[in-house]
């Protein structure tokens, strides 16, 4: 058994730190102890579920799972049965994640709407937080399993795909007490949703870097991926004169340069060579083979594009000129997701309203959000991250007093939300 | 058994095909079939040794082994116990090796002797072929062990040394019926021995991308190694803009180019980085390590030593620029040895006299008569490899034809060897 008691809802306590209490207390449900690991439908999964559906409770929500293994909370409206304004996020975690990364956008709500359920405060609207069973894609490699249910878009053929241990994900949700055949019924009718907004961390240095405990999210990233395979000439490295070299290495290094280089300058385009190994390398041997990959981001499809079409014609005169052969596959293609301009503006009203500087970024990872904008118009707000910005990774941090400030601005935003006018209503 | 018979040396067909000819027969002898395999002490090298000592005997040498394992014959000169000319290279290999590396240098002065013997040839000079029995480390992690012994330079330490079966090296002498005790008397005295000249491929494109069969090698570089760890910071691909990133991979492309830049344009200097490696890379993380290693060889030693110390100065300059901490670990520091310059005249006239461009080149490789060189005055003849000059590697190749003008060339210098003028004598 875990114990949680030291970490309920404290009456009177600021919400930044029921909410840092809350993060630590669902920390605890992890597959490795003194890790935080927490995949699809594991026991600790299971275990996240029932915590965070004990919580949505005591603040007031009446809760539900889905087919997808979603948690769904739903905080009434003034009327029953009104249009719902959803949020949330993903409660599974990469190997050995952070505390926040997810988590944060689902209980920093809740923390909210039992807020005002201890002021006995209802909307125009209803609230559902949603607890997105999967995002992260570590068990099954297939990734925003939870939100592309609540959209409707979610691919059946994944349900054959089977994890380490054989388990097929079919097999994984009906061993949960899940029937993937009742998945099409997870889906949101339009009619009954607003929007969309999702609080996370930012998993990256740019609010860190200019002091600011949020951002409002102005889209996120598309992004391209390849694969590359560089052939040269294996050569000993006293032997071969440096003008008759057909070194894949340094090949893919200038490669990799003039990424850094055509990705630089240009805001919200980023591209990075994550992978880069010469197979069997010795030090005595020039490197005849190389691979390495290739990740370029833009918050705007063109300028990702562009970046894309200018590496791959670099790319190729590079090769040419060393003569080294290139094998390139692109291996992921997505375009960019926007954030809709009314919700942004008033995430942008609710920052200035509570005095702080005002910074919109687009976001450099994917979300749910991007699974949920075929639904519905979807926002975000980013929250500072500690240590440099790291996420993935147990150095993932954040501070009790940005997410007080989070959780107002999430608030304020709720309070004042007025639904998109319909032409013609 | 392994049949030899149709390789024996057939009175009248060119030496050039002789010299192949022994070569596929050497080749036989290896420990693991369809590959060319041969380590220190080990039943193919063994058997390598009889067959080298056999091929001594049929062309009128005496033969001995040393305590050591070098197989050496003697053809005696017109007067008994004359002061030698040395030569030879060694007869192990690499795992997976080439057939000519270092063998092509025993059994091209063997076909010689053999000629001259059966010709009735003897000269003022004897002339001694060393087949060394150890050079390129590979069983015991010690290099050049049957030269050092010849040289009087054997270390007596790495006797300790075990090999991966937990053998020691003097558990596989006493084995094999070498008593590691009698190894200070395989050195040789200075007054017996008047040079040594090795024959060797070259182990690279020159010859070959010149067109020329032969060259003569004027210094084996010097090398200077080192193995590099950069960390930086570990982020997202996404999230973490151009500006801010503290990226181990593009610090060491980076300094990969420059040592590239550095290297080129003097002749001799080369530099390479053979690792290059960013320890569980992943397409999505901007990599916070990445490690490398960096080999930089020259003739001159004071071309290396500039290179070297350019090097280490821009390495600091760069990862200073990108904030990324490096930590530099020297692992090999070897002087430049030159190859005598009167031996060099006396294989330039040769080369001269037989009608060939002369061509004199550094060697980037280490060799026999690098440890050689601390007992007599030492010089290299090169012959041109094929297939790019690959090396080390079951490629490696060479031709009957360029096998003939090596041969012609060494007895050339050999018949009209001239003994360094001593001072005073």
């Amino acid at each position: 058994m875990i114990s949680e008691t030291e970490t309920a809802v404290q009456p009177g306590s600021g919400i930044g730190a029921v909410i840092m209490g809350h993060a630590e207390a669902l920390a605890r449900h992890t597959e490795a102890p003194g890790m935080m690991t927490r995949t699809y439908l594991t026991e600790a999964h299971q275990g996240a579920a029932a915590l965070l559906a004990r919580w949505m409770t005591e603040a007031g929500m009446h809760v539900r799972r889905d087919a997808a293994g979603n948690v769904i909370g739903r905080y009434e409206g003034l009327a029953p049965g009104a249009p719902a304004l959803l949020t949330g996020s993903h409660f599974d975690t990469v190997r050995n994640g952070g505390k926040y990364d997810g988590n944060l956008g689902i209980i920093l709500p809740i923390a909210c709407v039992a807020r005002w359920h201890r002021a006995g405060r209802r909307f125009p609207h209803a609230i559902e937080i949603i607890g997105f069973a999967e995002e992260e894609g570590v068990r099954f490699k297939a990734t925003l399993l939870g939100s592309r249910a609540i959209a409707g878009t979610f691919d059946a053929g994944v349900l054959e795909r089977r994890d380490d241990a054989g388990i097929s994900m079919r097999e994984a949700m009906a061993a949960a007490g899940f029937d993937a055949a009742a998945l099409p019924a997870a889906a949101y009718a339009r009619r009954d949703v607003l929007a969309f907004v999702e609080v996370h961390i930012e998993q990256g240095p740019v609010l860190l870097d200019e002091g600011l405990p949020v951002g409002v999210v102005t889209a996120i990233s598309g992004a391209s991926r390849f694969m590359v395979r560089a052939t040269g000439l294996a050569g000993h490295a006293g032997t071969v004169p440096m003008d008759l070299r057909r070194d894949a290495a340094m090949t893919a290094a200038e490669i990799g340069l003039y990424i850094e280089r055509r990705c630089s300058g240009t805001p919200g385009l980023v591209g990075t060579v994550g992978v880069l190994e010469v197979p069997n390398g010795a030090a005595n041997v020039v490197p005849g083979n190389a691979v390495f990959t290739i990740d370029i981001r833009a918050e705007q499809d063109p300028a990702r594009l562009a970046a894309v079409a200018d590496v791959l014609c670099e790319m190729q005169a590079i090769a040419a000129r060393r003569n080294v052969q290139l094998d390139i596959n692109q291996t992921h293609d997505a375009a960019s997701v926007p954030c809709a301009p009314w919700l942004q503006a008033q995430f942008a009203a609710a920052v200035t309203a509570l005095g702080m500087p005002l910074r919109f970024l687009p976001s450099g990872a994917g979300h749910d959000a991007m699974a949920v904008a075929a639904l519905t118009d979807v926002a975000m707000l980013f929250v500072r991250c500690g240590n440099g910005g790291i996420s993935h990774h147990p150095d993932e941090t954040m501070t009790a007093e940005d997410a007080e400030i989070a959780a107002d601005v999430f608030s304020h935003v709720v309070e004042h939300f007025q639904p998109q006018a319909v032409a013609g209503a």
